[in-house]
């Protein structure tokens, strides 16, 4: 059985999805595409010979569609979302999930009306072979109770039209989601600290920020985020257990000695680093299509770490500790 | 345009091969498969829903069949892949290519009266990304003429029917590839010192081994090859240049502080190891073939590896350097 | 010339500096020692073929003794210091060199009216090998200017004894001084957050703390004292400046395969890690005396530090951010 | 006690011995010294406030002398040491103890003659915390017997009078001396290979070579002797037994991550690489003294490393595997 899927969205991340679903994924197959700039749809239809519809609708709706990809604008995706599962169809979202806490929460009713999982939600950093090491060290018990995280997030440089805000929505959310998945915790309270700023970045940027979260057993989590470190993209993470440590290795490549230095590469660029978890996600996420069973991050995991998000930023501009709310989670998602 | 493909040969490596084309390769397909346990080769056909044909040569003859892969037993490539040539197909053929220098040159002199490449031999750590990385730091100058490689192969443990012999022609000669095209440079001496043998072997076994190889060039290879290490599958490789060195990362895990102890998991098994380049292998091969050039490890390196493989095999019996005997490289192989 | 020392207090600490004076530091000699209980006082000075006098007055107005160490119980430190500063003697001081920011004060007076400095504050980390290379690397400009540090001081375990404020009073006191000479900058708030508590510790003990430091340049730092980590003696310290960063290597032991892991030791005690540190900050305060010019730490360090503990420990009990309120760094201290 | 030590030979080596006796050790003075060069070892001896005597046998005869070091050319280390042994006095000789069999054998008939051990031959690797924690792994059976040793010696450069056998003589010696105590077993057989030489040496030199020692047991070891390797001085080992390996740390400093590279510094000399070592071997040996006991490398240890040496001149010169001729160790030699 193909899965057939419809791509809404073809910028970068939407035309790299429609790529790795057509040569990466075995078993699904690319039937249908659109984007607001139709000229950048169709050249993407054509690309993988397929066919570009009017609007994000009519991927939804065509009968050919077994499965929808929402990579299109933030603020449109709990509408895509929303009318995917209204048609009944598997949806995969890139985050956010959606843009308000209401529109999240419409989501999480939609879904548990419908009676089954339908909506994954674009969390690839699960499906990185270091963290997954790491969720089965701390599984193991062989550390001990987790009791902090420390974790780095840099990238080389971003572009002018990154703001402070965008450190948190779009940088720091991929370590929220992943600590509480590490954790199977949630996150209760977050603050923003603002160190002394790099001289290296554009002038209305906060940068490095240093982040702290807290979970509801009581973890602590620090993360850095310092989106121009200059010298490459780097992640790093340890969790610290009441018995030991467990910490994700950097990227292996060659060492050279050479110039009175022992030493290797670090990455550019956050696509080498995470090429083979996004590939992993898309097989996967197709692979549980089939089995009829979703196992990927659900719309909870969404609406969880967009609330998470927004009490981040609201803490970056208030300088305080701000409390998560967030609503019940519904035995529907494992509460 | 799908590459369709016979399989001759659905023992353990033909099985994964199949699932590799089903489930990992993009626009190729398995159309036919064939073994000498003709109740194999129908349950490894059923598991994709393809067809089971009698023999080798009728997966060669199918006009379905557009390339084949030849993973049966050594002894019977050489047969196998002459036919292919004959019927002028691409033939992917694991290692050996052939088991007699006489029937290489048959293969050699067959392909060149084709008048273009057809066969790829099984080398698959030219898909590796340490040694890619590895070429690219050689190729780039940047530690100068390479005199030196220092490498070694481990195995936790192998079967009773394992020989010493093996030790070259299963074990060894992945490193023999991997040299000549580390280094674009002939291996023309080999060497085998016998080490004390370890105690965890069986009898017959000379376990380690430490092999020694010469290139044209004058670089010096020294191959520990230790199938009994019994902590892991470990390979490394350094190579030695004029200015500086290179080296081989270990596989990247976790890291884990505990007990006292700092350190990182060994690889048990060859699979983890180069699962990516089994995977790119096939997916390269294919592309190729898409694109009606070939350029994996030629028929050529599968005749050169042989010979080497021999002469070694020759040393670690009589002791003695041996020479290797090849003939002149035909420049249609780049020579 | 050989530089004779009187010690005050022949403890654990005591007894290893009459070691190291005696057998590693060439140049110096104990002249006499002595300690509240006047027995180990007697077995200390046996040890080493030396006088046990009955007083800490006794040893500084002894005329054989050109130089004092004081290794005494903590709220007796002051009073030496101030003695040994009366007496025109040169006097290293074990942290704290005060318990209160007055005594502290005092002690910064008393030199200054001496017009030379006599006071040097064990803070040995200053000459640890990895420190000063660090040290090295930032005062180099070749990572930037200094934005963040993130540090980590674990212990394997500590005894019943152990209460909360020792996390800031006995162990993070040494980052405290660490990160002020690292940076050449001065810290001006601080604050403590209380992680879940481990299971292996005693009931009282808040066990780890996360501790946030900002200087007066707005640089950050964060620091995990977790000291029951069950593992092992671990410090870790990475400076993140403008265009890199630059880490504390670990402790260099044998890499061991074996039985499936790749790793090393953890050392189980901060004797071995600061070792060669506590020799040469003894080798060099005995040059510097011979040069008649102190180079080590200084009592406006054993102040300041005294006042960013007390503040440290103000923030563990009240939660909130605490300034450090320091007086004016006096000229003679390099202000 | 204090040991005073007489210094025949005041050039690099013998200089800082010189300061390493007077700086480092506690317990030793250097109370006189001698050279070829009287000048020269006027200026040696005025720095350390001794005296000069004109020549070694002066030093050896020197009633206030107790204890001989001799640094000076290698030809003339047998007569010294034969004249300290007669006057019944410890003498500390720098390799070569002996530049000919013979009279390796008669400074051994001398000591046993006097019946007590008096010589320790200058092996300072000994006493470096890497291999002496890798011969506590080696003799705890964690890693099973040993089989294989894979060494490498390369230094940054070496001047033009640096000549072929040198790189036996000079540099593999040490590597020859510490096989043998690793492993307590002896060499018996040697060769050297010389592969492609590297462009950057002056036109008379093999450079690099290979070298390949076996043991009585039957443990094989390979060598990489490289003395123009341009990027720095680097040591390695590994040592690879039954059931697992183990090897030599890289020296520890500080890693930077900066313009896309993450490394660390290699040394470029081997005086920072032994310094440890170096002082220890000084530390011990007068300990060793002071407790009438030798513990370090035996007049035996210094005759047998200079057989082997030879052997593996002679391979160097004749390219054959050379047996090493070894009279049977005395029993006043642990044999």
């Amino acid at each position: 059985m193909t899965v057939h899927i419809g791509v809404i969205g073809t910028g970068m991340i939407g035309q790299d999805h429609i790529r790795r679903i057509t040569d990466v994924v075995t078993g699904a197959e690319v039937v249908a595409v659109t984007d607001v700039d139709a000229e950048r749809a169709k050249e993407a239809a054509d690309r993988v010979g397929t066919r570009a519809l009017p609007t994000g609708q009519d991927i939804i709706a065509d009968p050919l569609v077994d499965a929808v990809v929402v990579t299109s604008w933030g603020p449109t995706h709990a509408e895509y979302v929303l009318a995917s599962i209204e048609a009944g169809k598997y949806v995969f979202c890139e985050k956010p999930l959606a843009t308000t806490a209401e529109d999240g929460l419409r989501i999480l009713e939609a879904e548990q009306a419908f009676g089954k999982r339908l909506v994954q939600v674009g969390f690839m950093r699960r499906y990185d072979a270091g963290y997954r090491s790491m969720k089965r060290v701390i599984d193991s018990g062989e550390i001990g109770a987790p009791l902090l995280l420390h974790c780095v997030h840099r990238n080389a440089t971003v572009p002018e039209t990154y703001h402070s805000d965008m450190a948190v929505q779009d940088t720091a959310v991929h370590e929220i989601d992943i600590v509480r998945w590490l954790l199977d915790d949630e996150i209760v309270a977050t603050q923003v600290i603002r160190p002394r700023k790099t001289s290296k970045r554009f002038e209305h940027l906060q940068d490095p920020q240093l982040m702290l979260f807290e979970t509801a057993s009581g973890v602590r989590i620090d993360l850095e985020v310092f989106v121009n470190c200059q010298y490459g993209y780097d992640i790093q993470c340890e969790t610290v257990g009441e018995t030991g440590t467990v910490r994700l290795p950097d990227p292996a490549d060659v060492w050279v000695r050479r110039a009175a230095r022992h030493g290797t590469t670090v990455l550019q660029d956050w696509r080498p680093r995470f090429a083979a978890a996004f590939d992993l996600e898309f097989v996967e996420w197709v692979a549980s299509i089939r089995n009829g069973q979703l196992t990927g991050p659900s719309s909870w995991d969404g609406y969880a770490v967009s609330v998470i998000s927004d009490a981040t930023v609201e803490s970056l501009h208030s300088g305080r500790v701000v409390s998560v709310q967030l609503k019940d989670r519904p035995a529907f998602y494992g509460g």
